[in-house]
């Protein structure tokens, strides 16, 4: 195989990776570039001038995945319907240069009357389907938590639907911009379990976040520990409600794919339901997911 | 009965009115100069030079309620238990100087571990009720939409319980500063009402939101139709959840106490749901317990 570039190339930041001929992962790195630092327009000047050099990888084939394909990136590629699989995102794969693809997001039904839609996550999960021939066979779920949580059911192999969960995101405008913002923070695993109970059954959310305030001017709790206690009762209010939209079968496995900690604290909090659930790398599946597409891509 | 000067001290504003011996309202004003607008320890002063000039009231006895009366305001006046009528209120007035009686705010069990609390809807509501006697006979249910929702037993004349839900945060927050914010806006009642389908049962609400972005950037939807669908959204999740969360009898009316444009998308909104709802003027509420407050302090 070709040596090549791979990037996952989301709103906040870009990973890189060089892979050589071997499969081998020469370098690897994060650049403070997502598309939400960009200003229009600069996407591919900034590739070429500092994302290239810095890999050495003037000459390498690029393949890229995540928000860079959408209309705020290098070039908009359109969203793919579901099912998909890898060979759909071949399909879909459009190139930004003569030397870079960028691979499509998807979009599905959603659970309101408007659509759902990914980029840069259906890599990552697709990946770690490729990852392991066992998994291409009957349903998988996998949750990929972040700003925008993905949840997302595979049957043998392709991605059939998904839900977004903006739980990163309520997480994070709140606790700086909402009467739950703080100042002084420390990480308390107590009051992050009063906020899972507080989260009950999901349901009437902007009262449950009320609490988080209310503990404090009402109940003596000390301030410092809100952010635990939202982050305890945002995670919770999914877990409560998330496998139901998403018809998760009873007794399935939820895989949770991405960042080891904040996926360590969804395991748990998913337990804490009754809902067995597994942590997987999600940087070794994204790459595995890029690594599948440049292979199969149209020069 | 002695004039005074009535004042609802909230979060952002101050509504103030002069009230005659006879009852008649001689001036009403609003003062810029809510709770968290205001320097720590100014709240005197700012009364003193700038409120009692601008009503004609230097030499007047005042009573206040609201957010004044929080460890943010002019004095901290503790919250008094549930059940609660206006005696009880009337018992825990605190004065603030010679002149000035601060109302306390009520708790209450919440709908977590966590209690409950509000400052300056307690005198509104009860007011309410005060202005006509049938009120005060067995159960009424009280909506007060805004930053912070509540939603109000009362029974016999006594509030019991209430729940609150951040609707009116969420809404200003998410469209301030999350994916949803918005730069040109436009009033569509049509999207509005796709916002409250939206909401389904509300549960899942994280997930819902998220809609409110895919409809944009996967369904072709016009951004400027953000804030109608996520007015309507927040609006239809609370419709959908704050009924059970009070447990709302069967058939029971809903009285909608507030801002009045306000007020009717709750009404309309409720009425989708199979609730019927009542608008009531909140400011002649505030007003009509403020002064049965004033009559019955202790000099």
């Amino acid at each position: 195989m070709e040596a090549f570039l791979a990037c996952d190339w989301g709103t906040t930041n870009l990973r890189a990776w060089v892979v050589a001929e071997n499969g081998a992962v020469l370098r690897d790195r994060n650049f403070p570039l997502g598309v939400g630092r960009l200003q229009a327009g600069e996407a591919a000047r900034r590739f070429a001038d500092e994302v290239r050099p810095a890999m050495e990888a003037r000459g390498l084939p690029a393949i890229l995945c995540g928000m860079i394909g959408s209309n705020l990136g290098w070039r908009a590629v359109p969203y793919r319907p579901c099912p998909a699989d890898l060979a759909s995102l071949a399909e879909g794969l459009r190139q930004a240069d003569e030397q870079a693809w960028i691979v499509p997001g998807l979009i599905c039904d959603g659970i309101t009357a408007a659509p759902d839609v990914m980029r840069g996550e259906e890599t990552q999960v697709l990946g770690w389907v490729a990852a392991d021939p066992a998994r291409s066979q009957g349903l998988q779920v996998i949750c990929h938590p972040g700003t925008h949580t993905k949840w997302v059911i595979v049957q043998d192999g392709r991605i059939v639907r998904f839900v977004t969960a903006m739980t990163g995101e309520l997480f994070s405008v709140l606790g700086r911009h909402s009467i739950l913002r703080h100042e002084a923070a420390a990480d308390d695993d107590e009051v992050f379990l009063a906020g899972v109970a507080a989260a009950g059954d999901g349901g009437g959310l902007a009262a449950r976040l009320f609490s988080a305030r209310a503990r404090v001017v009402g109940g003596g709790a000390d301030p410092a520990g809100t952010p635990s206690y939202l982050s305890g009762l945002l995670i919770g209010a999914e877990a409560a409600s998330l496998p139901r939209l998403v018809d998760l079968p009873e007794g399935a496995t939820v895989h949770v794919l991405g960042d080891a900690a904040l996926c360590e604290r969804y395991r748990r909090v998913l337990a804490m339901a009754g809902i067995f659930a597994e942590v997987h790398d999600g940087e070794a599946a994204a790459l595995s997911g890029l690594a599948a597409l440049f292979r199969s891509r149209q020069p």
